[in-house]
């Protein structure tokens, strides 16, 4: 309810003579008056009760013009919980939000070697999220599967126009596939470049989301977990900047740069690995082990995206340069090309630098049968080179994603690894079948 | 406050003349017209004022209808503290619930073996449950006891008649006193029964509850915490079907029976212990140890539960059959008899296949004493079969509970081990004192 | 909205004559009857006529106050969503709180030993609290950090006058500064005294806190993590009494004695450590290793704080006296003074018998910068005492903090570890620069 209805309400009524009745009585006092109809003395008494009359009335009206505007008056919060829980006052001062996901995996593992089919709880996060006096906000996150670890928390400002600056425990500005939430991703998993991404440290950074472009940048210390007595933790620092000629009504141009240098603390030992696009066993089939040596490195990507309409396609590149105290630098590498296609009228939904989550056009239970999606992804990763021989693997994953109402997805995809030089599972190349049922809101 | 009322509102008042003042001054007008008290011009005049005004009191008396309108109008969530948290849609499209229990043990051990004494946070959960678009469920819960352990957490559609079905993290279907919450056993542990009890796993349940009958059944695969690389997880399937030919008043007659089949992982061991119906000092008291070879086991249980006003009797049977690749198959068994007496005017509270928490239909502060009950129980449970020599356990317990208030109780239970034949504790019969405060809702 | 407006407004309008445009009609169409200028039949009509008009108007009026009286009902429920979330049931019966607190820290070490710099997520915690039916409270408390922790869980009663009854998990009586929240010590730290303070067990406490006074007292088994199989669990009691004969407007003189008695568990080892007033690299300065024999110790601490507007002061003195089975007893000791200004016109929060969090008088946003605070403390630790040769320090400590808005909180710490007198660290003297960013509802 708007908070304007009062005040207009009174204008109306206050526009209005207040005791309408009285005009044409007094009127016809006044004509019966003219015509002798009445004495001057009844003339008098009329008069006089039809004055206090006008006056009774005229109360009586203030009395429910006032009463309706309390009743009109707006709330002072509202309060949702189409999916989560959110509260905010109404002067957009405060705004606390719940919200969570629970994903449910399932995989056969198929070929050599022999992985372990199963079940995973993959994400079960509880989120909550804020406004405090308008500028400041609050987050904590923590996912509960896998024992429990703490996902993005922080305090912020956003006191500045269309930008925001964050302290606390993030994700790191790299890559398209993993600025996207892993709810959104198109296929279960994020591709084999997972090797290098989604690290999440304390500290802190500023971003900002346009229509056209975004940015953000950042410096961090180390993981939430690591707390050393004696050496030094390690740190980074890291941007990224995405640029979008086109965006608008499904139809969007994207690229994307971003670069994060790390510099590991003093007893901290590097090491990449991969599993091939399914996380329900925990196998990695490449696995630099302990890279000896290696005391920073830096990981830069290129992103592009394109959607029109049903339609998109993404590709991502990434290098990871290690520099060593001991043995010559190294560079690994990896990137995908991946495209989706909606069997129904719906699109990928853009959220200015990365991906969020579609909302079908045509929700089961409403007349439709929600959004249904067909991806295909084709994955490569080089974790081998000079000495360390982890091994390089192409992949191509096909998948399946019905989203029957907003908020929830059922995906089934199939995993095909093509081919695995090197490493310690060089020659080996497993098929996955794996689905997921995830509600995320 | 309904939705109808505006409906409502607008009928009524259109149903009424809407100047309702002008009919007797009209008439009057014309009486004088016709008696040549005024002139055709007057009456003209007074005509005109009197349609002006009749049109100025139509509209003004919109105005308020409009407004009336808007006031009534239903707020869009229904908001509940009433224990928790609970926010809904007024259309039943969403619902969100916070929900929890907290249950604070002490316990005294007296006799032969030495066991701890002590204090102990039995459960600490959180669970976060809801509808989203009418149909779907999600459910996400949380204990944070003992380190911290994901309890039922899944994905549901409902929109089956009087059916559901969910995808995720759930207790398998097996048993009466596990079917019940843990808050509302009628003794603060459940019986030895325990040591065949309680499993969860993910996998995919459909379920029905009727007044008359309730039935389970699911396929499931390996815990949330299990992930391994290369041995394949272990899985299980299994039903319950329960019928209660009288359920009506407090007055209930149930039988059930269920039966779960579960193939271990391939590294897996098996082994059946448990501690005597006391859980504070995390003492088995009767355990197989591993059993050499298992691969797999089936579970069946009997149920069996009467109510009849304050009175209630409960018994179950079960049996566990082993399956070992090397050596002979083997059974364990055991059963428990129970019976309670409200002390008050409270019953036990019935839902169609499980017990939920008692009302108190004389809370404290409003007048009563809450609700009072009796409860002993007769356990027994045999893990020595062939070349396993876990030990066989006779145990009685007798115990108070008072429930002040909904949503709160408190639990004094006395444990008499009345016999421990084999096994690592052979021939010792311990005492326990055992006391708990909980509240859950 | 109050629940008094509709009966008010009936009153208002039964006050009002029903119908009050017809005293003066009737009034001249008496006249003209009188006059003679309408005969007896159009003057039955008339009358008629008016009387059922009459009563269209009474029911017309009638059904607008009781929409009225409808539509400025209160609401069952009030949502604040000021920082957290609060829902309560304005019959004062129910209430919700959601609460937390996330501490963001990052610490750069000087000097020797060699310590690691770094970040850290000091506190990440969930709060949920309330009230049903009254009297009882539930709290369920979780610190998210570092692995996770269970903080204050308790099942309460509180239907006595001013005081309440708790059972469960809580902090025990002991120390001004530990009876204030973390998130509002003055100093980013508490001071070394907390080698003898904060510890969190099961049990039962009483506590009250009047203008003038505060008193609690407990018995408590082990912590939430302690499960023993065979030796019983250690237990404690204790209590703390605080005067304030001077508190009001800003202007307190608080003085606080308390003592803690503990056994240990039969298996338990007893150490005392602290690391130099930052928790960010986790390393003990002092350390007293694990004390042989030791079977019981005592903790006694006096308190004492004064606050005169922007200026306050705090001191504290604790001993811990140690018993042991083998071995001369043995006695640590430890105290602290710290005197802090604020720079804007803002005060401490003095809650009788503990610090709350200051509110700045003047925020950010609303034409002020928030609170400014300059802090000191000079603080001491013995934990040398015969055999035991933990160590010695002296350390001051300077600090500033900044709440722009209430709820937030920004400060900077700098720490210079005076002199350490034998132990493991002895004549090492770090110094520490240490920067917290904080949010607490």
């Amino acid at each position: 309810m708007s908070q304007f209805i009062p005040k207009l309400l009174c204008v109306l009524f206050l526009g209005l003579p207040l005791v309408s009745h009285a005009s044409e009585l007094r009127l016809l006092i006044d004509m019966l008056h003219e015509n002798d109809m009445i004495s001057e003395q009844q003339y008098d008494r009329l008069l006089a009760e039809l004055e206090q009359n006008q006056q009774h009335a005229a109360k009586e009206k203030q009395q429910i013009v006032e009463k309706l505007e309390l009743a009109t008056q707006p709330s002072e919060v509202e309060v949702s919980a189409k999916g989560g829980l959110r509260i905010s006052s109404t002067d957009g001062e405060f705004e606390t939000r719940i919200r969570g996901r629970l994903m449910i995996d399932a995989a056969d593992y198929d070929g050599a070697p022999q992985i372990a089919d199963g079940t995973n709880i993959r994400r079960a996060r509880l989120a909550w999220s804020g406004r405090i006096y308008r500028d400041w906000l609050f987050k904590l996150d923590y996912d509960f599967s896998d024992g429990g670890e703490l996902k993005d928390s922080y305090i912020g400002y956003s006191g500045f126009s269309q930008a925001r600056l964050r302290m606390g425990l993030m994700e790191i500005p790299l890559g398209l596939q993993y600025r996207s939430s892993s709810a959104n991703s198109q296929l279960i998993e994020r591709s084999l470049l997972g090797a290098f991404g989604g690290d999440r440290y304390i500290g802190v950074m500023a971003d900002t989301k346009r229509q056209h472009w975004s940015a953000a940048a950042g410096v961090f210390g180390d993981d939430a977990n690591e707390q050393r007595e004696r050496n030094d933790e390690g740190w980074g620092v890291g941007a990224r900047v995405t640029m979008a000629p086109f965006n608008h009504n499904n139809n969007v141009l994207h690229f994307g740069l971003a670069s994060f240098y790390r510099h590991l603390n003093d007893q901290a030992t590097l090491r990449f690995d991969e599993q091939p696009e399914a996380r329900v066993a925990g196998f990695d089939i490449v696995d630099t082990g302990i890279i000896p040596g290696a005391r920073t490195y830096t990981r830069t990507g290129l992103e592009w995206a394109v959607v029109h309409n049903r339609w998109s396609a993404q590709a991502e590149y990434m290098l990871s340069d290690v520099s060593r105290e001991t043995g010559q630098d190294i560079t690994f590498s990896g990137g995908h090309f991946q495209s989706g296609f909606f069997l129904t009228a719906d699109s990928l939904n853009y959220e200015n630098g990365d991906f969020g989550s579609p909302q079908p056009n045509q929700p089961l239970g409403e007349g439709g049968i929600g959004a249904w999606e067909l991806v295909a992804r084709y994955s490569s990763l080089d974790l081998t080179d000079k000495d360390v021989t982890g091994g390089e693997i192409d992949s191509l994953t096909f998948g399946l994603n019905w989203y029957p109402v907003p908020m929830l997805r059922f995906s089934a995809n199939y995993v095909n690894v093509l081919n695995v030089d090197g490493g310690p599972n060089a020659g080996q190349e497993p098929r996955i079948f794996l689905v997921r049922s995830q509600w995320a809101f």
